[in-house]
């Protein structure tokens, strides 16, 4: 990362309602092992991009659209 | 999520240094769909966990160094 490209977070999660085998899998897995008191588990993705000064918001939540979450199932937050 | 639960948040990284052919993916894809400006990419997991109040950060710590990290390779930071 040069002077002039700053991070971007993108957090992409499974939409409320949305089974998700991957987090009940480790919810379960969590259980097994002899943790208590975890009730549920939601598993979802964590982009960071570095990008030129340039890039605006709106270029991200283009990116998000097109390649990074699937919007029908997922849900995306961007912090930048 | 009942009343006494709260979220917990676990964002695994591959360490700096380690090899993400993930998120070289994904950087070479957007550059392919003609988003430029786009320097770096690191995927990482995000998990939510429904934990019930007793819960402390140190068993969280506990869960991320059994199962949800593989510390060999990845960092984790937990919000709770």
């Amino acid at each position: 990362m040069t002077a002039d490209t700053r991070k971007v977070r993108v957090t992409v999660m499974l939409k409320q309602g949305v089974l998700d085998p991957q987090g009940e899998a480790v919810r379960h897995a969590l259980g097994t092992m002899g943790f208590r008191g975890v009730e549920g588990v939601r598993q979802g993705k964590l982009i960071e991009l570095d990008v030129t000064s340039g890039t605006t918001e709106s270029d991200v939540t283009a990116m998000c659209d097109k390649l990074l979450a699937n919007t029908v199932i997922e849900s995306y937050r961007i912090e930048m």
